[in-house]
């Protein structure tokens, strides 16, 4: 269907690069990726890639350094092997939390990773719902960045939710929250938080009403599912219903599925952009597919267009 | 005092180019800036810095591509007359809101901003309260963050204010409203708004209890003052006093002074980040310098030693 | 008529640029250009141009600083809006007269300038009579450096000028008016001048014969006018006639188009690679249009082919 | 003792950073390097480095993309800290046997690595025994590139060894080999090899007289075993004494020294350069430390002076 | 038949070019390479090369500084006549030897060649047989590494030579003659050297069965020959046959052709990746063309596909 | 004397390099510099440079290109040495002719040259009157740009020169000469010429008065001489006494001195900018030595200050 045009899945979400091919009617490149015992990674692409645009799929999900060194090594050899473009898909784009200095002495992890992926070669980036949305500013390379906000939303809005009140679970996301509660015609509520130390926090209050409301709490990524437990406890403490849980991307590490599988939650709404267990430990969990999404962001690309109609809420 | 140290200041605030090199007990190094009929902007530093670390100091203020241009030939300059280090002091970097794409097919203009500094030769960028933090991470220079969070706190304890309530006017700015609150132990609240269309807003509700208080409102920056007398009257609707409305930079576009001679508006509180009039339309208005902090952080980059004290706040 | 083709036009030359999409047989392409009350610049493009080959017009003219700022958010939002390539027409090159350092410490704009448009993402430069032909080499990117010196020739030669004798202003313009002289079969003379400081000069003699000839003044750029009326005065004084004054770029700074409005001066010729005014304060005034060139040359870099037609005469 | 210099340590090898920094007569930098729980690295420099040359060891043993990675953030985090130099010590250079493509679209990892460390800020390399010596030439930075041959020489020469033959394991070894041969004075052999597919590898013959010697193998890096395991047999079927392993690198990947205590093997020679078990799981191994080589490095990179003693055998 | 492709050759190798203009049926472009007195060269491309994808054909031969900037002035006038890409053939790559650093505070000239014709502008690199493959790392721009191994072995195949035994003139260059043996299925012998100077070898002894065998020297280049003769007696004294020496590269530096032509070598084999003389001083010579390899690869890299069937022995 | 400093000459002037040691009073520092049979530069430096900053003396005299590339080894070779600052002397810049495109598909030389030094690893550039100022601008390293203007006005006055005439040879030469004129207090006459095809000019007349004059000729550069004979007989031809024939610059290319030792010619006043002949064919020839001034620009490079007083001419 597409002339010198290659999709190419790294190892972190194989499921996810299946289902992008079918949407688009390609079959998937066939590439090699292996570990030397040293624990080197070894990458050799089994068909001529010489002046297609190439697409590697890879979302920096566990083990998140090993993905990220892998995608370079991935660019690299597209590179040498002479793609006129190297387009990397990168649904989950890791380290993002790490876009500013909070204390001196620290990296800006997130500009480290855009410009050694730049250096490697890539030549564009299709990312979605990053942390921080000015994380596309790092890189000076194009940035189509997606949002899962619409998906979500439509989701949301094809339930009968009794009582809706979207919750910002800290100050960082009002603005996302806000968006999702005007999309929705829903009231707006936030926790207002301390943070003592780097990756704790503690709820003092809560502004806004949720008493006998269903709190949707909208994050942009799942991760130890701590302060998501707190938020719920929280909520509940002041007369709220149970919560839906919503996030672009579930990351879910350590115990975080079996915190989260919680009385007062009643669902965990999240993307296929981080690849998930096959038979999760919680029924709780509902998993959209991004696929027609990124399907169709690849496919503008190629054919040009406008990427408007995918790209009008970024910014979860 | 400090060998091979020069300071320099662009047209923009030569006020706080003035009090920084008292604080410092350095004389302010001689350059001719003019323009040509022209326009074209001319610059001629009138003493040599072949081999010392120089410190240019210009507010992206109006008129900000004046100002900015102005900067980048100052640089120009600075390197081809062979300094050591070109260190720029930028109280107020200009272009900031243009940190993302909010929409397909728009610039990322701060980003811009970031690149053709370093590509003209700045070394080093020293700067306060960035609209969004992550633009320090558009620079792969060393940037020095500062805020003058610590400073507005500093003032607003000294003062005896009835019920204080820190309030944010918009969901972008609840993080630093957070902040303050916990600092200046008070109550917090929030405007939740819609944006319709670029640069407009309109609120709908106020989540938090702000009746029979007085509002503080903090901003980073105060462009036209529309969206503070908004806020402030969206606040006196439902019962609450006089506001003290607080930003690190007064840029005061347009009317923006006059329109905030308001009669629910107590005070006007920045810092001279930007050069403000000398005698001001109005008597609310009181002005914070930053210029020991900007002094103390110059100090420190020629001597060495740590940053620290001043950026523990950065982040507003 | 061109797959993949938008030229889009800055604010500095809506006429300009109007003619040259009338001489393609194309619209021009839809771009919001504004600016904000903090005088921030704003751009988007109003349909998609992902893949296209972009050309963006402007003439670095008054106000020059912020046209050269209006550039370069223009290239920036069209480099992350994925364009293919980024063509600038910028038929005056501002700052060009600031290419090299007279002085020490002084800057070299016209080089500052190249790399910031490269910077920003620029990846061809279109631009006509540059002061000194060496910028080309200030870019790597490759520049199609055009000529108004056939356009003159032949409208000079279209008319029946009484013993014509082609002047140079001063030693750095002896080679373009040498070049002239050749092509019109015309004696040549020369002013010879001191320059006591930066932007000043005086007219100590002329060589070659200008008695009761009429003199033509060729220059790449007329600024002020006072330089030319001084030329003028000084060839009258000598026993020439009333001179033609031409240049290909008509800047007019200040009151320039009165001066120029001077009783020995028969006939100012120039092309609109500068707006001018519709209705100018003096009717000796000839605007020549380059619309015909840069449509020719921008076809060219489309279809492919070769510029040398146009090229053949650069270095006026 | 140094002023403006601080050595720290990644987590790869904190016992060689120790034996350094008491070689130098100084303290180790104090670093914070932790992981989230998603995996990412956080690294935060617990004292001021403005203006230092700050030094970071790490080596890229197992895991290896962690460490790699770790390195990474480390010196962006450094740069962004506003160090004056940043001076990487990587004893063992990983993913240097990926040098150069054996097949057609492959990367060159090895490349790639020495950009992206370019890339993130470090100005300078000090590495020991690459695998291929040309991988110096993969960077423009600086490369110290010591030897560890000197050191292994010196041992075996302190060993009263019962008529040594030098044995090159492969081709591609065949130089270093010849070098030790003429440094011990003893003959040299060479096992000829077949590469059916990649990593592996058939001894086919054995040219040079090996009977009744006692084999020296010498290589750049033990991996997992299995090829010295196959040369040792081999060499033993050919009427060889127990042989003497000797290499800079003990990677000793999956169950290597398990293997490797071996009848045939009598003693396993190889350096600190990668942290070695405290009780390995063989008393056949011998380590050498080459904490005072890159101590000296270290001293004369700080107080300049030539390093060519250290480097006159490098090409190991 | 091809649209939008021009072949260009430097005054290296002119014949080559010819050639391979011939396998690929298309005529050579023209161009005017010159010489002004000041030895300063000029290039000048006779037609349009706008938006072509330009091959460029220039070996590092005598005399090599000459070439090497012939190469560098090509590339930058095609980049400025707005080439769509510059791919250079470089059949030979001078200054390879000087691939690493063998003593302190020398060159690695391998890399800065590399460097410098990347800034001038070259798109891709097609080489053959580099003296060390890592060389390949060298550039950040695809590399096709072809090889004349192939070649070679089918030519040695296609001669009834009387047993053969593969000898590798030095540790350096044992890994191809490993390879030449295998394919040959012959034995394989090398030759032991101590190396007391910079360009000086002393063999010493000899492994392997080399006694009344014919020795294929192979070699990726031959300079002086001053080695070949050395080796070639040092096996006449072993009691073998008359020599084939085989190089990719027949450099021939000064006399050495007049040196090998001797009376125990039988032939001495090279391509024409440089050019010979027309009528060499000895009838030993033989040369096999590379042309028709460097036409396919050209072709393959303007129609796609891979280069694989080229590539798969590179690393003589 | 200068700690930390060393001078180093290429082989292209070692006289000049001389002079400036002793100026300096320092030693000059020892390198070898070779040429392999194969025509390949080797540079190896005999003492340390770690650390410090290093001047590297050359000018592109001939042979150009050997100069050129030798230059750039020295340079790589003394980046990986680790000097601190590589700061390069190139009296004379050749290839400064080619600086601008005169017609399309030719290179701009100059800028290539001015990259490729860069990208060797060059931090800054000491140059004396280069044929287009602007060139300047090709490099965004500091230039120093000196003149002999000042040298040889000064030598000028020193002679009784009968009824001088300053004359331009060309109308790219106007500036200087008329700069020359006003500093003797002489008069100013300029050739006019047709250049019918590169590198050759037809001098058509003369204007300004030359008879019974002595016609003082400045040039930046004498090459071939071809030009500098024609200008001289055709002043002789307009009654004209014997000329001055002046310039920095004395390249000499072919028999240029032979054509020089002319009847009409009374002096050739050059500077040792580039290495002349120990016994020249003619005594009409008068060196001046710039190593003065080139020594008093190093010292003020390594101690601070203005270079203003050795700057105020530049622009020969």
């Amino acid at each position: 269907m597409y002339r010198e045009f290659r999709l190419f899945a790294g190892t972190s979400n194989p499921g996810l690069a299946e289902r992008i091919s079918q949407q688009l009617g390609v079959e998937l490149g066939k590439v090699t990726i292996s570990r030397f015992k040293s624990g080197e990674i070894y990458v050799h692409y089994e068909e001529s890639i010489r002046n297609c645009d190439v697409f590697l799929l890879q979302s920096f999900s566990h083990p998140i350094n090993e993905m990220f060194v892998e995608l370079l090594v991935m660019i690299d050899a597209a590179k040498r092997a002479s793609a006129r473009t190297i387009n990397i898909i990168v649904p989950y784009y890791g380290y993002a939390r790490q876009e500013r200095k909070s204390a001196p002495r620290e990296p800006i992890s997130a500009k480290m990773v855009a410009d050694v992926l730049t250096t490697a070669g890539a030549s564009r980036v299709i990312t979605m719902d990053l942390h921080a949305p000015a994380i596309q500013g790092f890189f000076n390379i194009p940035v189509d960045h997606l949002t899962a906000l619409d998906l979500i939303t439509e989701y949301l809005n094809s339930k009968d939710i009794d009582h809706p009140v979207v919750v910002s679970p800290d100050a960082g996301r009002a603005r996302t929250a806000e968006k999702l509660a005007s999309r929705l015609g829903s009231p707006f509520a936030m926790m207002v938080k301390q943070r003592p130390a780097h990756n704790q926090a503690v709820i003092t209050h809560v502004i806004g009403d949720v008493r006998d409301r269903t709190p949707i709490i909208i994050e942009d990524l799942i991760d130890t599912g701590t302060t998501i437990v707190q938020v719920v406890e929280s909520l509940k403490d002041r007369g709220a219903k149970d919560a839906i849980v919503c996030a672009t991307h579930g990351l879910f590490s350590g115990s975080a599925l079996e915190k989260l599988d919680h009385a007062h939650i009643g669902e965990i709404v999240v993307t296929d952009s981080i690849a998930l267990p096959d038979h999760p430990s919680t029924d709780r969990l509902r998993v959209l597919s991004v696929a027609p999404m990124l399907a169709r962001a690849t496919h503008i690309i190629m054919e040009g267009g406008s990427i408007a109609t995918l790209f009008k809420d970024a910014g979860v």
